[in-house]
């Protein structure tokens, strides 16, 4: 599991008060950094061969402005060309939001999906969700 | 069905060079307008009476920036106090990203769901995605 | 002066229940495609040769949901390289925001500054403000 | 000074491979909290009493994906009921983007400033720019 800390702005509020839902794919996108770096050690775009296919999040409770969000992010599946990141966001104690983007591995010049290396499959694994 | 048509702006953009895959959540939000208006004509936030409680998004081909872009919004499903809202993203004749959410009828006040009443069931199911 | 509007989202709004002050920026920077393209006319990004050097945004009075908002975008200064672009957001019959941006006529390649060619700045002057 | 940390996510750059200029208000407004925090200590919404009469933003050197950013926030001028803060944006080793927002101290409910109490001007100067 990989862990980051989300300090919610002021802006991403909306007018009833709680943190805007539109915000979660935004903060998934920004914790799964880790992962793309298994892929592109420097996260270099020259060198960028991920693509995201798919997501879906349920929104389980609230989030509030003025306290802090854990991002905690698993692989959840781990296919031939493509993989599952689930994600989940806590605050006050409660799991508030999860959800899963299917990631591709892509080659960006010829368009085509390619078959992930052994040696990052491994370490895809450490971070399997049980 | 609903049409609105969005102009994507530079700042959508990511490094890739096409339209950022967080942006579809945020123009899809935006393009329920007409259907919050269903159940909040003047979209009065103090009458607000809907939630998402999940979605979707599926990406089947890139969007780029510098051409408008359809948004073509549907309801797929109609429950008791939910209902399911399909929308799709069209550019250059081709159905780049589609995606469900389901909104649920919802009592800010008592934290409830609530039941849909049955003239907004019948309008909502003027829009039904055959 | 070029034109656009604006429907603002429920995801621009925040707690204060008004439209977030940070999305102003966001809308300029959109409404200055039709400047864009009289350096860019297809907006390629790989032709691209503007950089922002500065901006400022003053906030005279409060933006809402619900409505639209009409952005007018003109040129208030034409310099050798650069130039700057003045704008303002309508609603409700107010000029509710207004700002500049300094534009640089800019090479990538090179990393400096150009000369804006006299063609250009022809077409700009017919947008000045008065 | 108060500083905060940035990690910027791969939506917030743009197609020119940098991270886009908008981004700049939003991070700025975010690491304004500690400030927020001394008119109200609990970010409540129901307290609230600042509002944003104007911001300027000057763009030194471009900012990158994959690197964390040193935001430093100052106090730069002091009034009756308005102050100024003043903030830059560090990464490599550079001041990429520098701006100040002008703040007032407002009361919502009147629609109108008032004066900054003494013991929050107090505060303020202990985090004057020099």
């Amino acid at each position: 599991m990989f862990k980051a800390i989300i300090t919610p702005r002021f802006s991403d509020t909306d007018a009833l008060g709680h943190i805007n839902n539109t915000n979660a794919p935004i903060w998934f996108e920004g914790a799964r950094d880790p992962i793309f770096r298994l892929f592109m050690p420097d996260l270099s775009i020259q060198e960028w061969q991920l693509i995201i296919a798919k997501m879906d999040v349920s929104y389980h409770g609230q989030l509030f402005y003025g306290q802090d969000i854990e991002v905690r992010t698993f692989i959840s599946r781990i296919g031939g060309a493509s993989f599952d990141v689930y994600q989940e966001l806590w605050q006050h104690g409660e799991k508030c939001v999860s959800g899963t983007a299917a990631m591709v591995h892509f080659d960006y010049q010829t368009q085509k999906s390619q078959k992930i290396p052994d040696d990052i499959k491994a370490e895809l694994t450490q971070h399997l969700y049980e």
